[in-house]
């Protein structure tokens, strides 16, 4: 059996969901192969609180055949074994005897993972590890692990690194390729942006999706917002203010809550936070409250302070770099990422590059961090 | 008749040429086609002072037919109307009473241009403009438009711009693949490689081609050195006076020619040069002493301050840029292309995406400038 091959059929099925209609599950695709290698059953999982892939793949298999006991089931991710919104896996594996699962990758969540379940009812076991189906499920995994949202950190920046003028004049640096990509394939994709009252105020943006000749879609926002200076009447014409339906502006203050603030506006929430004595959020305990509101990936959209405030504090997952044909050669101009602190060559923090594109004249660099 | 595939053919040809052969001439391929569009004849410029595409093709065609009245003559290149180490071949064009030709590039050099005689002669001249092959002579081109070698920048960099972290240490930012690569692609079709003495004693670098299981390469280098420090007894024992057999180092410095000087070790030759009262090298003229001692296509390997100033002196073409996947974050380090004059994003230097390659982790995007 062509193992790396059915998985691969398997993993081009879990790519079909809409990530954001299955978190905070991870995507899944489930192939059921007789001993003649024909295929019997196909599924993925498609959406969060829905069946799982491996329960397509078996109904589906079960409408050829009521016997799968000389079946291969191939999974990209470890069959998971708990009762959550659904029954385990391992369960229905179990009860249609078949006798061996092959995995794309393991469930980061030990509570979860039924590799162990199945072995102990004599099912055979084979991890084939394939790297793609562990990129896939990279805000899954993040969300399991660090018990935080993925942070995707988004940059427009010059050859050189400069993300604005020393003005601080930043619009717009990447060309109108670049822009309609972030709103297209980035904002598209994620549960909110993670920016700062200062960096809102300066920029007055938005941060909404805004497709050709479709109407624009709400996104969340979530703001460093110590001292609530976008409670203040002043800043309440922002663009960011714009009526909301069904996301929120996230204000991330100073023990503040809506409960002690009169006169909020609405879809605002305010979320007491700590800062320390410089002034920086304390990150602690944050992680969860935000995925109990539903926010499994971030991405940022903000100056060189946060972004390396972020990459310091390992809150940073992933970096998408816009880089734009030009040189500012300005050595006041902000960085990308900034510190006054002496850093060595060998002391270099290190990426993997994911992907380069080329978006007209600019190109996207896009790394695992 | 299909002009831009047969147009295609004659460039696919003209680039089989190795470019540092046919210095200082350009890189052309010809075909001779009948009206029935058959290739009677082709050719290409193989090296200088040989015979031109359109010798080569029309040869080849007169192998096939003495009459050549009723075919047509693609050139990559406008054949040139004037006696140089071969005949003109506008003569030739005539003589064999050819009656059209179609050109996929102009020459930049009005006294060698010869579409105007053949449209004198009753030639019908057809222009069919093909951006990659106006890119196969951008050094010819600059060459003779400009009087001076062409100028390819080579830097390798982070991902914030940085050249070496603020020590100076910059060996090495890039992976081994990206190295190898500048000794394979770009030093192999480089004539020399410019520097500053300064880098040369901070790097020790020796500045030859080394390509695997290949003894190493001899290439000339180009060191501005206004006191002439690299005569010093003390930097004798520096890797780049390893011993050349067909190469030199050019040291340009203040008013020293190798008469007024004893003791210059072999194979340096001194070019005096002017500099201003800040210390900055004067390139008027030098451009073409360079071009009269066979240096037409010089690459850069040096800091901030020799790119930043080639830069600004309108003495760069290309950029070729390395890009690690690393940041260094100190702005105290040195970045790539650095003035300290306040530049705002409307003044940003802009450039053309030739080209973005990945190697390994890193990536190379290339830009004319």
């Amino acid at each position: 059996m062509d193992h790396p091959m059915y998985l691969n059929k398997a993993f081009i099925l879990a790519k079909k969901a809409n990530p954001k209609l299955v978190r905070p599950n991870p995507m899944v695709g489930a192939l059921v192969v007789n001993s003649n290698g024909v295929i019997l059953g196909e599924g993925y999982h498609q959406q969060a609180g829905g069946p799982h892939a491996e329960v397509f793949a078996i109904q589906h298999a079960l409408q050829q055949t009521e016997d799968l006991s000389q079946t291969t089931l191939y999974v990209t991710l470890e069959p998971c074994s708990h009762h959550g919104k659904t029954p385990p896996c391992t369960d229905l594996i179990i009860q249609h005897k078949i006798p061996r699962v092959v995995i794309g990758s393991t469930d980061p969540n030990p509570v979860v993972a039924g590799m162990e379940v199945l072995k102990q009812h004599g099912v055979e076991v084979l991890i084939v590890l394939h790297p793609e189906i562990a990129q896939l499920n990279r805000v899954f995994t993040v969300n399991q692990l660090k018990k935080r949202p993925f942070v995707q950190i988004k940059t427009a920046m010059t050859l050189d690194g400069k993300i604005a003028d020393r003005s601080g004049k930043s619009q717009w640096i990447t060309n109108e390729t670049s822009r309609y990509f972030v709103h297209e394939k980035l904002r598209s994709q994620t549960d909110a942006i993670l920016t700062t009252a200062a960096t809102l105020i300066a920029d007055n943006a938005k941060l909404d999706i805004r497709l050709l000749n479709k109407p624009a879609k709400e996104l969340s926002v979530l703001v460093i917002d110590r001292e609530g200076v976008l409670l203040q009447p002043s800043n309440r014409q922002l663009s960011v203010f714009y009526p909301r339906a069904h996301s929120k502006i996230y204000l991330l203050t100073k023990t503040m809550s809506n409960d002690a603030v009169s006169d909020i506006p609405p879809n605002v929430e305010l979320i007491p936070c700590a800062f320390d004595d410089n002034g920086w959020l304390k990150l602690e305990g944050l992680g969860e409250q935000l995925l109990q509101k539903g926010i499994y990936h971030l991405m940022t959209e903000a100056g060189a302070v946060l972004n390396t405030f972020l990459l310091q504090q390992q809150w940073a997952d992933e970096w998408c770099c816009f880089v734009a044909p030009r040189l500012l050669m300005d050595q006041n101009a902000p960085s990308v990422f900034q510190t006054t602190q002496a850093i060595s060559l060998e002391d270099t923090t290190s990426f993997t590059l994911l992907e380069s594109l080329q978006l007209e004249g600019d190109v996207l660099l896009r790394y695992q961090i």
